[in-house]
């Protein structure tokens, strides 16, 4: 389903459906969805470098996962490959020249997320931290081809 | 749990710990999560209104349950209760001096958004919808009580 609505919406499928969303929305909604991930990223690496919690770590990585599994890629319609006014967006031009290798990182990522949540609720700190870095991979992966700098 | 970090997070009795975020950072983070979460309710919302795809439904209820879960009241750190520099919040004084009052809201947010998930897998689309509205409900009643108009 991620892989059908992923290659859907890179390719701009959605524009105009009754799920679109105006461009400066998309830009703003996938930059916090990314946002939140990230602060639970940071803090499962807390959790495994430090004192661990497993039951904030099960949390953070549900976030990720759900949000992962949300259908982000409904917020790449067309008009939001280029900034809106005053809203920036720091995604390369070849994300959506390249809808195909675009959703292979999504993929990717929402895997590695599942898997994530999956372990965290079973595994210990170091199966946790691995598949952590396995989830950072996959994020890495994504901003090194298709994220400017910023 | 909820209960217990929610508590403890709008006493301010995370500052300091190694899971503390600064402060500018915890505005911006928690404005994340809130405008994800408005996003995937507004997909519900287009889907009981309009054409009803089960799946989408799914995704966009675990999304937010997932994120009502994450620990948000880490967000509310000491030094968040105001603007810092550019980055603004919408939180009223009256937040952070009513913790009791916020926790409340939090729970019942949660509560509610557990329900959605859960009735989005196996619920009819007006009890999708019924229970959307009680979601939209716990925003509100926050909003009302603790949201600056911006």
């Amino acid at each position: 389903m991620m892989k059908k609505i992923a290659l859907a919406a890179f390719a701009f499928a959605v524009a105009g459906s009754a799920l679109a969303i105006e461009p400066d929305k998309a830009i703003k909604t996938r930059q916090a969805g990314y946002a939140y991930i990230g602060w639970n990223m940071n803090k499962i690496k807390d959790n495994v470098e430090g004192t661990y919690n497993q039951a904030e770590v099960i949390k953070a990585a549900n976030a990720i996962a759900a949000i992962a599994n949300s259908g982000m890629g409904a917020l790449y319609v067309k008009g939001s490959e280029k900034d809106v006014g005053n809203v920036k967006t720091y995604v390369k031009p070849e994300f959506f020249s390249k809808p195909q290798d675009a959703a292979k990182y999504a993929q990717a990522f929402t895997k590695e997320a599942d898997e994530l949540a999956r372990i965290a609720a079973v595994g210990t700190v170091a199966e946790v931290k691995a598949q952590h870095g396995k989830v950072g991979g996959t994020c890495k992966a994504c901003h090194d081809d298709f994220k400017m700098k910023n």
